[in-house]
């Protein structure tokens, strides 16, 4: 049976027939962002998820890590990407991947929304904060010492 | 180890570190497309491939059904795609999922590159021809009779 299905870009960035969800809103450590799910919430067969993700000005997703990968495409505004000890400038339609068990956070200094589209397995494992020796390694680059936003230790 | 990595995209269409190729140059049904694989020629333990494809004004990609799903992402023009017996115009950022084994084509009948990011599964299946059922069905349909391109039966 046919299922495909169209999803209309709309002015503000959002999708016809796709609800806007409030990403985590009771965790501390991902701040101002909302979740579009494009595909894997309607028992499509593929093996992996889009989504798309938009942090408003000032807010940031957990520093954190995981054994699945990341693909994010930028699509509005522009952002920063903590992945291990490289900051990252992101801009309209550039492509971040993320291997394994690197430790990453997108940011949004700016004063406009940060929107990416997010492509993972949808078998996956659930993110882990870092450990000492991580944040060792982002306080000992000159590139990301300072530029992460809320590890506590002991978190 | 971490193997993160950042395609910038440049002016042109293109992005750092990825090559662009000439898809399927030999093939008569596929006219005027470009290929440029972001993510999945290069070790990555994804479960999804990412690919840039354009088409230039007056291209098509083949009428062909397959049994993995297409998510198709516009980013660069717009332009048509047959979905079964159903015509949808694409333009930026509008988001399609084909789904399995439902007979599509991509097609640019515009003066200006289209281009979009194609995200299929890792393994999947080769592409098949249409069946006559199938172009009946397409033949049948007012959104679909006459747009679309390239079938010569028994081919």
């Amino acid at each position: 049976m046919d299922k495909s299905r169209l999803h209309k870009f709309k002015p503000g960035f959002s999708w016809s027939e796709v609800e806007k969800e409030r990403y985590k809103e009771s965790d501390s450590c991902w701040c101002g962002i909302d979740r579009n799910t494009l595909i894997g919430n309607r028992d499509e067969g593929v093996k992996f998820h889009l989504r798309y993700f938009e942090i408003a000005p000032g807010g940031n997703s957990s520093l954190e890590k995981h054994t699945h990968e990341h693909v994010v495409i930028c699509v509005r505004g522009r952002g920063r990407a903590v992945v291990d000890d490289r900051l990252h400038d992101l801009e309209n339609l550039d492509v971040l991947y993320v291997s394994p068990d690197t430790p990453h956070q997108l940011i949004n200094p700016y004063s406009e929304p940060f929107g990416f589209m997010c492509i993972v397995d949808a078998e996956r494992d659930r993110p882990r904060p870092l450990e000492a020796e991580d944040v060792a390694r982002l306080d000992a680059s000159e590139a990301t010492k300072g530029k992460y936003i809320g590890y506590i230790e002991g978190d």
